[in-house]
């Protein structure tokens, strides 16, 4: 079933390409598209016409806990609710490019499963009964292709589901189509060369971040309002922030990675995690505690057997949820944020003090350039061997950029280490090969930094006047909103979550605003990187409509304290701006 | 505070020793020791004169919960009993060899200080108020050297206590001295050229076992209840299994590692980890509880927040206790139990089937000789580099046996790769640097490995009639009891448990009975470690007095089920040893 030495990359690509085509329904193409200079498709799913007003009302809820209940109650089957979402992302698709795996009649299966066992019994499956999952190109699922953006890979069917997917079958859910990805997932946006560019449906000159990007546009869109993404420096929640989601960072091996693919396969040291994106704050805790109730440690080897902590959702370690002690970091030391993500800290703060809790400013206690250096020297120990081995059969290029402008990207016509190896924007230097040992001490330095970042944390307590630490840490997702496609090249708002292992949110916060978000003079740059990004921020009329979004970290293996401060966060942001604008 | 180019290694590690001697009060010397034939040394501190009566009374106690009791109610002070311990362990070390740091006004210092508290406040200061623990030689105190086993850090004397040091000093326990290792960690005995040699004081001739053999020497002759070992193939258990103790390998990360030392720093994919060695099952429960009511995850930027767990101690996933199924491996494949392990194996049978439990034999569902050569991978991948660098600065011999009758070991007079490096018996092939990603390769690897055991195990659920896969595993600790000095080079009945990231307790079974444990005919030998391991047991004479113990093993991060279910099988034992011999 491989494609080596068969076809070219570009006539295996396109025949993926046309057998992606061949799997949507005709009567779901949208006959009038938008043109491609129209940028704001946001109101598409609405206007095109394709969805009945009960499809219009069930895509229409953005609270898994609303959805659930309703077909708990039986006003709605799992088919009805399965088909409407699945016409919709289709109808996604087509204005944003984010699917890639299409599987109709598999999903509509599943929702029947469904339906007659409730039938039978007279109750759901489990805790997700009839819920939609869209899922990231890297999650398994048995027959069918996990291409994650090598040509390569096309062709290549799983053998089995990943455990994920059998947690989430078990609990009712329907998985029910696959999102874009990049090349190598190694870039904050959504680029491949067999499915091509993912674009925000917010402004599609904009990227929706990445590597989750076909979860981000998707979801955005409606077309699914619970996805699965995978997070090793953002990934969740870049995607999330730049379209106006909610996503979660899980801690290391938390929810099941087991039967994922991936790329740079046995990286253990900064795992990738998988985590949600939520059109609503109460998705993370419905993922979340539903598939910590499936006992996932009882098939993925590495999974932590931690099951889902109750009283550490109600903030029992938090004061109860009261008059706690936010930390805000309004800028990492390395790149300045623009103005609309300080708007948007500015915004948090007074919705923070207005609930009744405190605030204080956050430093890093390690510089986050020094941290960053080594998860990068972690992430691309092996030279960047890999991302090659896996481009080497089809002879795809290794693409060094996310830019539509980008040069050619590198031919894969000689032996690696042949020429050096470069990702441009997103790696800082070029790439060195390391031995184990240097990559031991590589790692063994990290452990040091980890200590002293926490012991850093655990100090803020002669400050909170609480007794504890801060209660939780609120940062940019990034130093921008969404940014034109190929410029989003500094992760490490996100990434530094990774290196330490702390568990992250991201929720919605506000738009970007041309009228309050002036260009402000420039500052003196720390780094290259803070101009780059600088440089980014001219004109704000480039982020029309781009959403804003921020982040909510807490401590190592406690994503459930965190949803539960993100719920007290997001619902103060509500209430302040409720109060100030009557 | 270095060593490098001013002394001969020589001349450091005889400095070390002498300094060693004059810590020791004068008056707890033996004046009349044991000739060195005197094999079994055990009655030496009820019988060498310089205990009390009341000394005798204190270290008699064997079971911390009794301990910690009577020091609670103000029957012992804090003082009483660490004196009576420090006394009993110095005795234990003139006749096995057992400790390093000694450091009797510091620990006294603490005692006090706990007395005086007590005084003011009424109460015990925390969960292990009074209680002396005993430390390997890696686990920091401030300002103490942590020799390892290196020449080359002798005189570094640590700028900050361990995490766990600060843990159990907060509890109330009273840190005081610190037990012999062998050089390098990666031996399962007890030597270096610093502080020599340790014995077994069943029967000196043998090996305690170690890493932590320091450890198994001191709590076996009473001179410690509870200690600190580190285990990353076994050495917290192989030495608590040869002399007849109580020991728990608890999973990655959940005891805090954070500030203490160790070889192939960095290596993270088969991590070390830290578990204490008791000379009570109930020691286990007691250590455990009290470390993680401690919240190490506050101070270990690794440690796992997973506060220790009631309902899993109680066995609540596992009927509540009663009516369950074990699995035993009788043999792992690879090398052949002795007669007096399988002996004990058969004990541990008829009285779980008396207790009215149910059995099932145990084959591994992978070759334990495949995840033996990933684990040798992983922990050599750099070729024992580090070995080399912690001796180059001193030139001290890089040791490549622990047999006292070994050929001159290497002397480091050239670059590291100058010459091959060989481990003898304990590494089965030269060792060859690794690249970092020749060692992710593996990694995912193992992995694989570590999925299709898990499967192994669930797929049990088909042979139990419980509904449940096996509820622990029943293994040896090792093909043999203690074996003579420099015999013990099979470690994979333990280490397995390391590479699937299993805790694991051992607990007393036996002890070698030369009349029922007579020889076996040659087996056909499925390896050359088989082999070598026959030939070991030609006479029974030759282990005399021998503990045998047994092996307990759960599922990852399942720490209290472990305790839980070892103290079922410890009663089981104990009851069905009642009623056969009335």
């Amino acid at each position: 079933m491989g494609n080596a030495g068969t076809k070219s990359w570009k006539a295996i690509a396109a025949a993926k390409k046309a057998d992606q085509l061949s799997k949507i329904p005709k009567e779901w193409l949208i006959t009038d598209p938008p043109a491609d200079d129209v940028l704001n498709v946001m109101t598409v799913p609405e206007t095109c016409g394709l969805l009945t007003s009960k499809e219009l009302e069930i895509t229409g809820v953005k609270d898994a806990v609303v959805l659930l209940d309703k077909v708990a109650k039986g006003e709605w089957s799992a088919v009805d609710v399965t088909s409407a979402f699945y016409k919709r992302a289709i109808i996604a698709h087509q204005v944003t490019n984010c699917l890639t795996e299409i599987f109709v009649d598999k999903a509509l299966s599943w929702a029947e499963s469904l339906d007659k066992q409730f039938k039978e019994t007279g109750k759901p499956v489990g805790p997700l009964h009839g819920l939609p999952i869209s899922l990231k190109d890297q999650i398994c699922i048995e027959g069918m292709d996990t291409v994650m953006g090598y040509v390569s890979w096309v062709n290549k069917p799983a053998k089995q589901n990943a455990v994920l997917v059998d947690v989430l079958l078990a609990a009712g859910a329907v998985p029910f189509v696959r999102t874009n990805v990049p090349q190598t997932l190694m870039f904050p946006e959504t680029y491949n060369v067999v499915f091509g560019r993912t674009v925000n449906p917010y402004n599609r000159s904009l990227t929706p971040g990445g590597s989750s990007g076909g979860e981000g546009a998707l979801i955005a869109l409606g077309g699914s309002l619970m996805g699965v993404g995978s997070d090793i420096g953002g990934s969740v929640r870049i995607p999330a922030g730049m379209c106006g989601l909610y996503g979660l960072r899980p801690s290391y091996n938390r929810i099941p990675y087991q039967g994922a693919m991936n790329s740079s396969l046995g990286q253990e040291s900064i795992a990738s995690v998988l985590g949600p994106l939520c059109a609503s704050a109460s998705g993370l805790r419905v993922f979340t505690k539903a598939v910590l109730d499936g006992e996932p440690w009882m098939h993925d080897p590495v999974c932590i057997r931690k099951p889902w902590d109750e009283s550490e959702y109600q903030l029992k370690k938090h004061g109860g949820g009261k008059n706690m002690c936010f930390g805000i970091m309004w800028d990492d030391g390395v790149v300045k944020p623009h103005p609309p993500v300080l708007r948007a800290l500015k915004m948090a703060k007074a919705a923070l003090l207005a609930a009744g809790h405190t605030v204080i400013d956050w430093v890093p206690p390690v510089s986050h350039s020094v941290l960053r250096a080594h998860a990068m020297a972690i992430f691309y120990a092996d030279g960047g061997e890999n991302f090659y081995d896996d481009c080497v059969p089809t002879k795809e290029p290794l693409l060094k950029s996310m830019a539509p402008d980008a040069p050619p990207a590198e031919q894969l016509d000689m032996p690696f280490g042949a020429k050096p190896m470069n990702k441009g924007g997103t790696v800082p230097e070029p790439l060195k090969p390391l031995s184990a040992y240097e990559l031991w001490k590589i790692q063994w330095k990290l452990r040091a930094l980890r200590k002293d970042y926490l012991d850093g944390w655990m100090a803020t307590t002669a400050k909170t006047s609480t007794g504890r630490p801060i209660d939780g840490l609120i940062t940019p997702v990034a130093p921008y909103a969404a940014p034109p496609l190929g410029k989003y090249t500094y992760s490490y708002y996100t990434s530094f979550c990774n290196t330490l292992d702390y568990p992250a949110s991201v929720f919605p916060v506000t738009v970007v605003d041309p009228a309050l978000d002036v260009p402000q003079p420039p500052h003196q740059f720390r780094y290259p990187e803070d101009q780059i990004a600088y440089n980014l921020y001219t004109s704000p009329d480039v982020y029309k409509d781009a959403p804003v979004n921020l982040q909510l970290v807490g401590q190592k293996l406690e994503e459930e304290g965190v949803i539960g401060l993100t719920e007290v966060v997001v619902a103060a942001l509500q209430d302040h701006a409720e109060s100030t604008s009557q």
